[in-house]
């Protein structure tokens, strides 16, 4: 665990009880050449980048049915490496001390990371997408059709995509 | 817990390990109207809907610092009456039998909800928001400025809202 020595300037930890509200089930596992966080695209340069892939757990195969109808997903994944105590962060771009919840940071009391991303294919269990920007091994927690694309009431465009 | 005799026609359930792969903890709680599920609003009707309250927990009041320059915001929350165990669905709306992740349905292996609010005001460790259409208590995982009008490397725009 990281300590308050590794605090930038400003920078405030709080401790609380241990995380217990609620347990996550990793569904399967994200596939990026991203090996180190510095090798991490800035959010937002993700969608033109590399091709990724997200390997489903078998239990979860049967749950893509349909999904392949959409161009774009919400991947929901889980920032395993976060520190998760920090309040007020000092982002290395600009230093400007800012509430954790003003910033997008990974660093969050619950680091649940979410990209919205190009479908470019569904296989038996795996999605190729492209527009992430996460470190490889990255735990999956969930799949959504992306909302802006998303009328509830009214079926998604019938064809299958090519 | 749900049973499989709660299903609908081609359902499907599955049955996994117990969820422990990793903890969340709620930092607040979500005050709506809708007090039960018939009482929620179809997603996509939220935005002119109700003014909600987001009240977090005091260990992370100070997070909130620079929020108040953003008009839309991300919240993240735990739908926390929901069942976790189906692949299949067969939503009323249509009946037609559809993958868990070719849906936005609160039914996921991880419920964990995501809505793009108005954010009216921010007050002492609470928020004032309109688009919201989860049950009264929901508990609140993470808040985050919209990432369609965030833009990592430049400042948001300077002045605070009204």
């Amino acid at each position: 665990m990281p300590s308050r020595n590794d605090l930038r300037p400003n920078e405030e930890a709080v401790d609380g009880p241990p995380p217990g509200d609620a347990q996550l089930r990793f569904i399967g596992v994200i596939r990026t050449p991203f090996t180190s966080r510095e090798l991490c695209p800035r959010q937002g340069d993700a969608i033109n980048g590399p091709e990724c892939r997200v390997v489903l757990e078998p239990l979860w195969h049967k749950a893509l049915k349909g999904l392949e109808r959409y161009d774009f997903i919400e991947l929901f994944y889980w920032l395993h490496e976060s520190r998760r105590d920090l309040v007020l962060q000092s982002p290395k771009a600009n230093g400007e001390t800012t509430g954790t919840f003003a910033l997008r940071s990974p660093v969050r009391p619950n680091p649940i990371g979410l990209s919205r991303v190009r479908l470019l294919g569904v296989e038996a269990g795996a999605l190729r997408v492209r527009g992430l920007d996460c470190l490889n091994g990255t735990p999956l927690l969930d799949v959504k059709p992306d909302r802006c694309a998303y009328t509830p009431q009214v079926p998604p465009k019938p064809t299958a995509m090519g």
